[in-house]
């Protein structure tokens, strides 16, 4: 191991051997902690080429178990998002795509942030549950087109444990250790073709979109050299994506999206990432085809009618999917009131989830409980007039007196401008293994 | 803690309460391995400035003892090599530099790697010990004007943690971390003037002039700024110094020197370092007056009257001392002959040291046991003509097969020329605060 710090520091390549020697090494625990962490460091300062971020996607991969979806029919895709504040497009995409007939076949995961993971904002539906066996998974995917399964202990666990040490040791921040970590869960889940949507921007682990679209080409190549096909969407982060943040809150924008409504830049996200799932999906569909039968099966309401299945095959309340002002609610309504008539300029969508969090929407540590029930809704968004006593906000807390913390928060986290404010593109651009493509 | 991780690797200078702050937590283990690993390996890349240096020296100084010698009568200095193959100039310098009335009050230690330490090569003489109070060590030096202690083990506790940690993580290689762990110990030692050896070449830690000079600044500097009186020279470790490698036999090459005889290379650098070391010590002498001092002590017997008085002092055996052919010696004499006559134009002396490893002169790990009779004769050094079937090195060991995979390796150690060759300067330098002197 001694020799494998060393190469990395003096800037040379890592072989495969070495790379999986560390991996197994790490993962066995017979190598420790404090080695791992500075060969971390070394590659952080001398990054990692192709064929080593290769290698270490598919060592972390194979240090557990890998599913093998041949039993599901069709070709089966999936999506990854590198993460944001009022992500909730799985939630769409899931039933979405399986009304299409394209089978979906999810592992999700619980979230460690502003709010929780899309498992925590399906738990929302009282009784819906996640633990299945890997027979049961692929039996429901082939019964109904979608099931959704939380992450099992055995998925690429020396991504699990490196992960927590790179949170550590501030080794968090590297293209090929991110793109590997996330690549190697994704490549574990058995899907043949992956959809990466990368976010930039301030609420996005990509702050600027030249890393954002470095970080997409890693992923792509890495995907790419293990036989998958993968395209990469760049999005825009840096206000939240629709209105709601939370978990039920944001169930129920995620049904306004399947029955048609709901907000215009989580609909036309959901539109854009929903065409490329099924030009990936081998139904041999021009984009625009791709697009109207999307279109067609929310108006027709198999996709909704895909959700109400889903639930109800997970457990979850039908009751509460078909009535979703039943779903948890926090019992405090707090709102943010504009003082005048301007345009909302900036909405910082990091800090819009830091005030989610104090609300109680997410896990500030592993043993953190979710509050369902609370979250916040942008009533204006980027662009938008507001007049004077207008509400800009509204906050749903389980306490007063944390409401009133978190609406401070939120505060913060807007900017104003006396003229219009042009927006931001929500779609900076789609790669694949060939680069750049149209849109 | 991660903060501090983090700063150092965007290339940050840290602050004091930063630098105590680790160093303070990892002493008391509050601090785990892996974040300090990683810290070290962002040092290596974004190095550490003159501030920086001096704070980490002073807090891994302050983890533990700091000697208080004011007690001693007069100004104690110290040496300090940054090691080297056939270095034994200490075992030289603490009777002569004590004979003319400079005070010695040595802190040595045991060695990990080719051969021993001071102190192990000083126990050749049969109950020599290095245990003593503080008071004791005191005393001992105002009675006889030198006394050799072991290192207690409150010395700079820090450093000797996190140098464990740099040598198992590929951290050692930076100059502010080697002068610190360097100094910590020394400035603990509670010396006034303090000269500093510092190798250079193939059997040095510093392979090149450049490394070795830089080295030796950081020290300077590290020293000056805690109100210490600093030198440097930096002196060649291309070849072994003198002709002993091992521990018995080299201390029999230190008694030639204090009697006047031994290798012209090894009697060169005790005359200059010692020359420093008087210079450092407040007598008042010119460098001539220095150097005639030093010989004139040689010459009338005083300075090996010194080493009988000190071996006896700390309970080591006259009798060894005044028949330096009693030390122990391995019963196995192997010989390396020349098979035509040539010129020595390298003996590379990191192999050399290698061969006296293999040998039994050194430790391998913590556990390992020396074996002081062994080690290895150079009768030719570079520049020197062998004839054909003269000898060109000696092995003693005490096993007859290990000693003949020692002589194949010495072997390896030999370049060879048919014309003369020019020996390489033993000094390239002396350093003090106001950068490079005149020799």
């Amino acid at each position: 191991m001694y020799d494998i710090i060393f190469k990395k520091r003096e800037g040379k390549e890592l072989s495969t051997e070495e790379i999986n020697y560390f991996v197994k090494g790490y993962t066995k625990e017979e190598i420790p902690d404090y080695q791992v962490s500075a060969l971390l460091m070394a590659i952080f300062f001398n990054k990692m080429n192709r064929r080593e971020t290769v290698d270490l996607t598919k060592a972390m991969m194979n240090s557990g178990d890998v599913l093998d979806l041949s039993a599901i029919k069709g070709v089966v895709v999936d999506k990854h998002s590198t993460g944001g504040v009022g992500d909730k497009t799985t939630l769409i995409l899931a039933p979405l795509i399986a009304s299409c007939g394209v089978p979906m076949a999810k592992m999700a995961g619980r979230g460690l942030g502003h709010t929780g993971g899309t498992i925590d904002k399906l738990e929302s539906f009282e009784g819906f549950h996640t633990q299945m066996t890997e027979e049961e998974f692929i039996q429901r995917v082939n019964e109904i087109g979608v099931a959704i399964s939380g992450q099992t202990g055995d998925l690429a666990p020396a991504d699990k444990k490196i992960y927590a040490l790179r949170d550590v040791t501030a080794t968090v921040e590297n293209p090929s250790l991110i793109a590997s970590s996330g690549m190697s869960k994704k490549l574990a889940s058995g899907a043949q073709g992956i959809l990466l949507d990368v976010k930039t921007g301030s609420g996005a682990f990509m702050k600027n979109l030249k890393d954002a679209v470095e970080l997409g080409k890693i992923m792509i190549d890495i995907g790419t050299d293990m036989g998958k096909d993968i395209i990469a969407i760049i999005t825009d982060m840096e206000q939240p994506l629709g209105r709601a943040v939370g978990n039920a809150i944001e169930v129920q924008e995620a049904i306004e999206v399947l029955q048609g409504d709901g907000p215009e830049d989580l609909r036309e996200l959901c539109m854009v990432l929903g065409v490329e799932l099924l030009l990936l999906s081998g139904l041999h569909l021009s984009a625009q085809e791709a697009r109207e039968m999307l279109l067609q099966k929310i108006h027709s309401g198999e996709a909704f009618n895909k959700l109400v299945e889903l639930v109800k095959a997970q457990g979850g309340s039908e009751e509460q999917v078909l009535h979703p002002e039943k779903l948890p609610r926090g019992k405090y309504t707090l709102e943010y009131i504009s003082n005048k008539t301007q345009y909302i300029a900036a909405i910082e969508a990091e800090k819009v989830g830091l005030s989610a969090l104090i609300l109680g929407a997410g896990r500030e540590n592993k043993e953190s409980v979710i509050d369902l029930g609370v979250g916040i809704y942008l009533n204006k968004k980027v662009g938008e007039k507001v007049e004077k006593n207008q509400t800009i906000a509204t906050l749903y807390a389980s306490d007063e007196e944390t409401g009133k913390i978190a609406l401070e928060k939120l505060k913060s986290c807007y900017e104003y401008s006396d003229i219009p404010v042009e927006k931001k593109p929500l779609i900076y651009g789609i790669y694949d293994k060939n680069g750049r493509r149209t849109i």
